[in-house]
C-alpha cells in the first residue's frame, strides 16, 4: 500500500499564479517537499502538512536529487498525499524525470500537476507576446547549463533556429552565452531582455541587444532570471513603462 | 478615462488548472470576451460579467481578430474590468500581439495574466518530462500553421534543432508535418505522441513514431490536439497506463 506523489508546479513566483488544483492539493497534503524558490504564501496553503525544504537551485547537486527521490518514496509509504512542489512547471527544467523514474521503480503512483513557467511570466511582465503572426512562429526554451560529465549540447543551435527563445539558468553565465549564440549565428544586434523575479513585486527587466548581454546581466540582483531573445522584443512591442526602464538601464550600462 | 483590459490565460482546458489570479479577476470582471476552447465552468466564475463569445480556433479569421480588438477598446471605454480570456497562455500562439498593439494605440491599459499551456498539460497526461538532464536541454514550441500571404517559416528547422518539440495546431495536417520534419532532418523513427484534450477527462493520447504520424492523427476526435516529439518519449518514460493505451492505439493503426 502506498500514498500518491503529486509533482506540482508552483508557478513563476507570485503566489496567485498557482493553479486552483495545486492550491487544493496543498491544502489536503500530508507532506510537502519544496524547492528554494517557492513563495512562503504558497507554502502556507499546506496548512496541515509537514513541510520539508529540499532547496536546491539551478539543477545542481545530483546527490541531493537522489536523496529527494528516496524521501518521496519514504513519504508515500507513510502518508496518503505527498506533494513535491517545484518552481514553474515540473516538466520544464524541473528534474521531473529522475523523480518519476524512481517513484515508478518503487511502485509509487505519481501524478503531474502542470504550472505556469517563468517564460510566460517574463513575457507578461514585459507586455510582449512570445509569438507573433507572420513573424515569430517558434519559441525555444533552453538552458545553457551543462552538467558535470555531460557533452555540451546543441542549446545554442536550438536558440538560433527558433524565432524567439527563452534561456533558463543562463543569466549568471552571460559572456559564455553571448559568445556561444553569436558563434551559432545569432545576430549581435538581436534584441534581448533579461527579466529577474518575473511575476513578483520586485520584478525588473533590462532590455538591450545580445552584444550587451554581459552588461545587462551585471545589473541584476540575486533573484532567478530568464533571458528572452528575439525580434518580438522591439521597443514598439514593449509596453511604455518597460521601455522607460530599459532606456534607464541601457543608459546606466553605457556610462 | 478608460477601464483596463486583462489578457488572461485560461489554461489547457481543465477548469482547475486556472490560476488563482485569473479566478479572482473573472469574479470581478464587468465583461469577458472568451475563446471557443474555454471551459464552461471557467466562464461561470465570471458571475457578474457580460459574456461575449468571440470563438475562433486555430488563429484563423484575421477580420475577426480586428473586430475583437475593437470590441476590447469599446468595452474598456464603458467598463472598469475587461477580461479577454484565451486558452493556454496568452503569449504563446494567442494573438496577444495584435490585441496589445491595438489597445496601446488606443491608450487602453493592458495587463497579461499568464496561464498553463497545453504542452505542459500534455506532458503531465503522458507522465513525461519535456526536459531530461543530459538528454534533453531544449524544447521548441512551434506551429506548422502558416497564415495567408505568409512565407513558410522555419518551423521545421526549429523542431529539428531542439531536443524536444511540441507542435500546436498541427494535428489536422499530419502528412505535411511529417514530410516537412523528415525533410528538415528529423529521424522517421523519432518518438511522437499526439495528445488530444490534454488535461480534460476525455484526454487521450496515441504514441508512435514520426513515420506513423498520419495514422496516429487519424485516430483523434474533434478536440484540440498537440503533437509531442522527442527522445524523452520512450516507453520507459511513459507511465504504465499510457503505455497500455498506446499499444492498443498502435495495434489499431497497424490493422
Amino acid at each position: 500500500m502506498s500514498g500518491k506523489v503529486y509533482l506540482i508546479g508552483a508557478g513563476p513566483g507570485a503566489p496567485d499564479l498557482l493553479t486552483l488544483r495545486a492550491a487544493r492539493l496543498l491544502a489536503e497534503a500530508d507532506v510537502v517537499l519544496y524547492d528554494a524558490l517557492v513563495h512562503p504564501e504558497t507554502l502556507a496553503l499546506a496548512s496541515r502538512a509537514e513541510k520539508v525544504a529540499v532547496g536546491k537551485r539551478c539543477g545542481r547537486h545530483s546527490t541531493a536529487q537522489r536523496f529527494i527521490s528516496k524521501r518521496l518514496v519514504d513519504a508515500a509509504r507513510r502518508h496518503r498525499i505527498v506533494v513535491r512542489l517545484k518552481g514553474g512547471d515540473p516538466t520544464l527544467f524541473g528534474r521531473a524525470h529522475e523523480e518519476i523514474s524512481f517513484l515508478q521503480k518503487n511502485k509509487v503512483p505519481v501524478e503531474i500537476v502542470p504550472g505556469v513557467t517563468a517564460a510566460f511570466a517574463a513575457a507578461a511582465d514585459l507586455g510582449v507576446s512570445l509569438t507573433q503572426r507572420g513573424k515569430a512562429r517558434s519559441v525555444a526554451f533552453v538552458t545553457p547549463r551543462v552538467g558535470e560529465g555531460e557533452a555540451p549540447s546543441g542549446w545554442a543551435r536550438a536558440v538560433a533556429s527558433a524565432d524567439t527563445a527563452v534561456l533558463y539558468m543562463g543569466a549568471g553565465d552571460a559572456a559564455r552565452v553571448r559568445d556561444a549564440l553569436i558563434e551559432a549565428g545569432v545576430a549581435p544586434d538581436m534584441p534581448v531582455a533579461l527579466v529577474e523575479n518575473a511575476s513578483l513585486e520586485d520584478s525588473r527587466s533590462a532590455v538591450g541587444t545580445l552584444a550587451q548581454l554581459e552588461a545587462l546581466s551585471a545589473t541584476r540582483g540575486e533573484g532567478p532570471a530568464v533571458i528572452l531573445l528575439g525580434r518580438v522584443l522591439t521597443k514598439a512591442a514593449l509596453s511604455q513603462g518597460e521601455v522607460a526602464d530599459l532606456v534607464r538601464v541601457v543608459a546606466a550600462v553605457k556610462r
